[in-house]
């Protein structure tokens, strides 16, 4: 069970059979291996985030790779079911299939009878998944944190990955307003933390519904939305042409004008907007929703900038009350980090009256970033703290209690396992970036004396080994 | 890509569409969901060895769930060919095959031309593959570890999963039989941390060999210590007759008697197996090993027992050295950690000549085993410390400053987000194992003053901010 291939009692295994046949092995396109300083800033990443999530009282959870493809097909549109990894049914696994069936060659149906099971393609489907089944046992709200990788069959390019990491917040079962400032102090916390400036960009869904509403144009919410959002990018002209083709009236165009040019403060948007969308009772409790969360965000100590943004529609199919949207001040890259309020996440497997919020960062993205901006901190980086250097073997006798001791408070450190070259233990240790290498040869072993070498500056002392642990901060 | 679902602009989707019709979902057989309280557990123990891991010096990597199936197919046997999960190709699957060839129905070629991916089996392989596609930019020795899930198609059973976790480090490209002294180290420092009292039981392939070469029996080797292996269970006679049985002569087994019957300190019985092995080259360089071994790590403070153990016998295609296995002393469990030294592992991706020793913990056992002795550390599994009660809308206001505090200081804390009932937000604190509710009515707000309610205890104190702050360690 536990253990691999070369620790298994259980599976006899020939590791010698296709020893000269191979080529160079690959791995499938869009997918990465992590060596150990990609996996020390994801874990800076990662720790960082969970921290945060644990100190707001997120509580984590994580559900299998695999999904019965029943819970996960049709939830993401068309584009996503064939974007689903499928798994191939262990034993006959065309066993459902009559020939007539093999022979149609139609993917879709072929998957649906071969394949019981698919691999997670987001974290928001298993947690709708695992509230329904875990429901008699879980005390509302419910606070989950998850972060677990996803895997989408997408076509692979620059930034975009078919296996990727997830870090989705969500508290379910709450309709309080609370929880969406909480988020945003999770939001503002989680950059304030990794040293990066951030917008916050937010609105909300029935601002949206009440603009569509007072323009009389409920059914058109989506196309108006589109539109607004290119305002930034294409300028209002264009943007009015655009709705033009699309058989808006001038007079339409006209009232939307004014709703467009909102400036100044959130507090003065939102001043004008309550005139604006006055006949709109879904709109005016859209405005009272913002207004909540502004009130309590500046009792606190908030530094990242936060906006109304009337043109940020993402997620309209799902989304019901706040929508929000993160974006780096010093760098050009898309959303870094996302969220809303839904009315129904559990509605998808027959559990209604379930509202939620919940956020998600974009740890690749974030990655990105802060490789770009220099924000990962040197300390994430470093592994090993002191190389112990090997002259030879009773020097190795005599260093590993040495080592213990090191160990035993916390240092990081590791003996060269072979007396080979110093010369080859130095590079060893400035390609792995060690901070220091401790030399014991003969004469300082027979003195109880080191020589602590730092390997930045080039400089070395001479210490005893109270003086080294003492030098290690104790 | 780096959004879930409801928080990605790109995927429309439509939550609502199977809201009746849906069943209550289910998780593929032999896979598992993980709650908080699990997740916590689950957490101490991978934090704890990940941390150990890094004290030694080992550096962590990933490798993707999904590996080329050419990468994986024959490196487990033909067993393990049939547990390996395989994954679809995404769009149209069959077209590598020709009618006849989907007529034929046989579901391995099927499956070769069908997938070209399959879920990762183990760690080790895919640890061979990381190593020979990274050659050029790693340095050696390379100490990594590793930890994450794996999947086998097994028949799930109480204790055995589908999918489950390995927690392997290794160290490849060097011989120093220091890194055994070291791995030794790791496994004892890990399951001290754990207050897990432990058997090491060590033995190495090369006095197995040894055995096999003075009782003339070289080619036999494996009856000869699936024999032995029973020793434990059976006796001598039964496993003398099975012998027999296998053809063995009786002079053989007089010879093989002094071997089984070494007692004594480990240094005991390997100076009489120097004495009986005295023939064998293999034998005495196997003896030497393991001199070596208990050389070293009697300087050191090592606090599980470590046994001579030729009755060990696990691995044997692969491991050409020591070979080692830890089993709990105070609950039946089979090996909860295991491990050993193999000469070649990359040489199934044809590069020869790397040496390496690893190690794996069973994550799954010794969570079990930690449940059943009650070594969970209580403090592992509390998540937020403190629930602040809301009694009203203004309480909120007046409370998210201390919050911020709170966590400022890095107290998981949490805000009741509804001003229900009292005696509803208590019942929450309660089934979460929340330890201290803080309570302020419209009265205390007025007096700047808290009431901090003890849950286990039932005890409550009446508290300034200053003194809330002390009380929690600042």
């Amino acid at each position: 069970m536990s253990s691999s291939l070369g620790r298994n009692k259980g599976h006899n295994t020939d590791r010698d059979t296709d020893n000269n046949i191979m080529q160079k092995p690959t791995i499938p396109k869009g997918m990465r291996d992590f060596g150990p300083v990609e996996m020390a800033r994801r874990n800076y990443i990662f720790d960082t985030i969970r921290e945060v999530y644990a100190l707001y009282g997120f509580r984590q959870i994580e559900t299998p790779t695999m999904e019965q493809l029943t819970t996960l097909m049709g939830k993401y549109g068309e584009e996503g079911d064939r974007l689903l990894f499928k798994v191939l049914n262990s034993g006959d696994a065309l066993k459902e299939l009559s020939d007539e069936e093999l022979l149609e060659r139609n993917a879709g149906r072929f998957a649906n009878k071969a394949c019981e099971k698919g691999l997670r393609y987001d974290l928001t489907v298993p947690f709708a998944r695992y509230v329904v089944m875990h429901r008699a046992e879980l005390t509302l709200p419910f606070r989950r944190y998850q972060i677990q990788p996803v895997w989408r069959a997408d076509r692979p390019q620059k930034g975009r990955y078919r296996e990727f990491y997830q870090c989705d917040a969500d508290v379910i079962g709450s309709t309080s307003l609370l929880n969406e400032v909480e988020l945003l102090q999770i939001i503002n916390e989680v950059f304030r933390r990794f040293g990066l400036r951030v917008r916050i960009h937010l609105n909300n869904r029935k601002i949206l519904g009440g603009i569509a509403s007072v323009l009389g144009e409920e059914e058109r919410l989506i196309d108006i939305t589109t539109a607004i959002d290119k305002l930034d990018k294409m300028g209002q002209e264009k943007v009015f042409d655009e709705l033009r083709g699309k058989g808006f009236k001038e007079e339409t165009l006209l009232r939307l004008q004014p709703l467009l040019m909102l400036s100044g403060s959130n507090r003065e948007k939102l001043d004008k907007l309550a005139t604006l969308l006055a006949a709109s009772e879904e709109g005016l409790a859209g405005i009272e929703e913002l207004r909540f969360i502004l009130d309590h965000i500046e009792t606190l100590d908030f530094s990242a900038e936060l906006m109304i943004d009337l043109s940020l529609a993402r997620g309209l199919s799902y989304y019901t009350g706040a929508i929000l949207e993160v974006k780096a001040l010093d760098t050009p890259m898309g959303s870094i980090s996302g969220g809303g309020r839904y009315d129904n996440l559990t509605g998808i497997f027959g559990l209604d009256g379930l509202s939620g919020v919940g956020i998600s960062f974009g740890a690749d993205r974030i990655y990105d970033v802060l490789l770009e901006l220099g924000l990962f901190p040197e300390e994430s980086e470093v592994g090993t703290q002191i190389l112990l250097a090997n002259f030879s073997k009773e020097d190795a006798l005599y260093l590993l209690p040495l080592l213990a001791k090191l160990r035993a408070r916390g240092i990081r450190c590791e003996l060269y396992p072979e007396a080979t070259k110093i010369k080859k233990q130095m590079g060893y240790a400035d390609s792995l970036k060690i901070p220091y290498v401790l030399l014991v040869g003969e004469e300082e072993r027979l003195a109880g004396r080191f020589t602590l070498k730092d390997m930045q500056r080039g400089e070395q002392v001479q210490l005893s080994e109270k003086e080294l642990l003492e030098r290690f901060g104790y």
